[in-house]
């Protein structure tokens, strides 16, 4: 994916439950990077291209039920693909670096630990959304579902699908996030997500300068 | 699917290219088993049920390089999982026939044979949006992709994004289909789309009576 000029950009996923605290800790991180030099993408999904944004309001509004979870994860790697290859892919290889709150994971922990599809078949549909494309660390914030959702609540706006899946669901979302973290040591972090901001970020920079240091 | 009183439905599918005449035949074949006391529902791909015409929309407007042919691809089985949950398998399972225009032949020949993604993604694909749910009859019309695509012209719509891909496209698309038939020709048959609309109608009649008797 490199021009052979320019080095391929670093491509760090934040996931976690919903309320966690993804995208104020990925526009810390964006800033913390801009201070040392590095041009970040700060994107998400689903989304992050512009078709991968239409295929968005598809998954995040209307009722609970209305997608099957199969559809689900079906329609998430649809736009997983329009985002690898429309945006994630050309910013790498460019040299940029890519912060992307939510990625294959909550693919994995949404629609399989918590929804019930069958793994295999998420990680086929991953690898054919992906193709290679993968995170080279992935932050995980760590946070009870109930204080989660208590956070997303104060949201306003309709992309609150997810949310109104009830707390069973919920519960089933932050341990499947956890068991990612013990199955993928090497690419995966665990972050107390319930620490004040300020301790959050801290955490997190210390985990990407460790693991991604800048030379 | 069956509830044990009712004997589960049929399910036949169209396909073509562009302009063959597949809605025109769909409707004719619903009004003949109509005549004979079978409950036919009519329905196309992609849509055919309320979520997936919201993804049909995606798929079917734009331009035409709005998608690369993976990402419609998985579009394109996420609107066929909606329409067989939603559709397909509660019409089978009360004894109704289901006439479809276009199902996963369709992604086999425009995103697979024409657009170049494997056919062994794709097909896992298609077991992942449908797990079983199989035509027992697939009726292909066949027609010069210079002819059809010149019916299609004479449609009014924006509905145009698979119709502007080109006419080396829509040759491949063409020959797909026909390599189909080759190779399935239990399932398949060839119908000849060039003749008047009541002789191919003749021709259909002709394979469901035989391949299909109502006993």
């Amino acid at each position: 994916m490199s021009d052979g000029t320019a080095p391929r950009g670093r491509f760090i996923t934040l996931e976690g439950g919903e309320g966690a605290g993804k995208s104020t800790q990925a526009a810390a991180l964006c800033a913390w990077l801009d201070g040392r030099g590095i041009t970040a993408v700060r994107t998400r999904e689903p989304g992050g291209a512009p078709g991968a944004e239409e295929i968005r309001q598809l998954l995040v509004t209307g009722e609970p039920g209305k997608w099957d979870a199969v559809t689900e994860a079906l329609l998430m790697n649809a736009a997983r693909r329009d985002h690898v290859v429309r945006t994630i892919r050309p910013a790498l290889a460019r040299g940029d670096w890519v912060i992307c709150d939510r990625f294959s994971d909550s693919t994995l922990v949404y629609q399989g630990a918590a929804g019930g599809v069958p793994m295999a078949m998420l990680r086929t549909l991953i690898d054919t959304a992906t193709e290679g494309t993968r995170p080279d660390l992935t932050l995980i914030l760590d946070i009870d579902p109930s204080v989660g959702l208590g956070r997303a609540d104060a949201r306003v706006g309709a992309e609150t699908r997810f949310e109104r899946k009830g707390t069973a669901f919920h519960t089933k979302v932050t341990q499947g996030f956890r068991d990612l973290a013990t199955a993928d040591p090497g690419r995966c972090a665990l972050i107390d997500g319930t620490q004040p901001v300020d301790a959050v970020t801290r955490d997190i920079l210390a985990v990407v300068s460790d693991r991604l240091p800048l030379g």
